[in-house]
């Protein structure tokens, strides 16, 4: 049995390259029976950038119900807010006290976000890594499936805990492994751009109907004119169709852009359709989550914060044992 | 009624230069009845230097027996371990989202510490006037009585609780007045120097009786022949015996050094005989609480928890709100 630990950003309501990209395959991840995962969202993390608490709330709730939406299994598996477990905030602060600040110094993303910063930087963007590293080890997770740009912070997560361990000469902590998964797959936006909410190019599958479409219908296009065949391979709606259809389907597609008197706006058409054909239940449970019944989804939530917390006061313990706070 | 909230170091077991500069003074305060005092034992804050288990367990219990040990009245005010109350650190972590790397960086505490340091700083160093912003605002505290090496923290709470509170608009924390008492006696210890425990000069009032004479022995005296007169003012036996004695058995003991054919070592005998009747209460309740009857020590220290968690808990709700935590 692998623990298998991921953070969720809570900082939107997730789009289709959300979906796509990371919370299908973590899904698809904690449905192998040697797996169990543990899924939270971050939303702790979303302060550093997020100071409207409103917003914050109704992001936090939209992330929470999508992966509800998309099947996620919280018997099996513990998903659950930040926020919510004390220990993430406490365990930050014991880990601060064993983390020499030269390493956040030279933290990629920290020195990239700060030089990007037109103001100065608040102190949450420094000690981010440090409360990630708790985040980790409160749950003793020995995977972390990460992007590239992420595996310092595991390293560091590493070394952190390799110095508390090395103090109390005691293996206190796990060290986790990074999982880096380079087929992740890079969803294009409407632009043809990585599909962003910083680029405002996203589709948000859980849109009303007419909202969708006035979205699908700007997906960029070229200029062939209707009559000419065009190239599937350059078309973004043709990407995004594949994405989403059986193999039946895309050759199907392919026949029609490749064999002209096939009009951009038809494929768009196909491509919406598609979205509301495939996504069907996932939009009902949405809608049943968000909007129907609110108290489902905080039960939900609820119950598996207590999952957390049985793990995460078992390991605060063993710490506190430790540094001598019992 | 005035809230006055007090940290206490945990850093060793308090000295006779502690009890007279902070904690008796401390104590006083805490009668008044137009005050209410809040004390807590800053043992998260001890981790950024001690790293060792048994150590803090013994320094911690040290102190709360000490305040005890001098009346402190735990009905009227409330009296608490840090590290037992989870909302400091999450606090903590809010408040850094709202504080800008600058204002750290510029602390003369941490400057001066870091230059000290001969290898890296731990990251606790750093974001510390952060946990003590938390610990002041999480009881709404009017009052902190400071040395001035203190101001620029209580200045930089305001700072972040200011920034806070102008984000949404709305008084979420009190901003705490520093309180500056310059009137602070400083301690001598043995050696003349003001008492420290980093100096190694200092008197520990609770020692077993030989272990305590040994001490008062090492006073340092001049050379001046037992028949000669010898100027009290100068002395540093006269001086601690001053600080402890009644004002009749200090113009006594002026008489004595001043008519000659007395000797030092007669005055450190005196002073000794006066430490062990002036603290012959506290002696013995130290001793209750640290040796005959450690379980009152505990009871007393998990009841002041609880009735600060009780208003710590109100404030981060409050926050929590604000953040869209709730």
């Amino acid at each position: 049995m692998s623990r298998i630990l991921t953070g969720i950003q809570s900082s939107g309501r997730p789009h289709l390259g959300n979906i796509l990209g990371a919370i299908k395959p973590a899904i698809d991840l904690s449905k192998q029976p040697d797996n169990e995962s543990f899924l939270f969202i971050a939303d702790l993390h979303s302060l550093v950038s997020i100071k409207d608490g409103p917003t914050r709330r109704e992001f936090t709730r939209a992330v929470a119900a999508t992966w509800l939406a998309f099947g996620l299994d919280t018997q099996k598996n513990t998903f659950w807010r930040q926020s919510r477990v004390a220990e993430h905030t406490e365990l930050a602060w014991h880990l601060e006290c064993f983390t020499p600040m030269p390493m956040l110094n030279n933290a990629t993303s920290f020195k990239e976000k700060s030089d990007r910063s037109s103001g100065p930087v608040n102190t949450g963007l420094f000690v981010y890594p440090v409360l990630q590293a708790a985040d980790i080890l409160l749950y003793d997770a020995e995977i972390i499936p990460v992007g590239k740009d992420q595996r310092q912070h595991i390293e560091m997560t590493r070394d952190i805990a390799s110095a508390f361990n090395r103090q109390y000469d005691e293996e206190v902590f796990v060290l986790p492994e990074a999982q880096i998964d380079d087929r992740l797959m890079t969803i294009p936006g409407i632009d043809g751009q990585k599909m962003s909410k910083s680029y405002n190019n996203y589709i948000d599958i859980f849109q009303p109907e007419n909202e969708l479409w006035k979205v699908i219908k700007k997906v960029k296009s070229d200029s062939t004119p209707l009559e000419e065949p065009k190239n599937p391979d350059t078309d973004i709606t043709f990407q995004l169709y594949s994405l989403l259809a059986s193999d039946e389907q895309v050759a199907e597609m392919r026949k029609l852009y490749e064999g002209g008197n096939y009009g951009y706006g038809t494929a768009k058409k196909a491509l919406y359709e598609l979205i509301l054909s495939r996504f069907a239940t996932e939009r009902e449970r949405f809608n049943y989550y968000m909007i129907e019944n609110p108290d489902a989804l905080e039960a939900e939530l609820q119950a598996g914060e207590e999952k957390a917390r049985a793990v995460a006061s078992t390991t605060i313990r063993r710490v506190r044992d430790k540094l001598g706070f019992n």
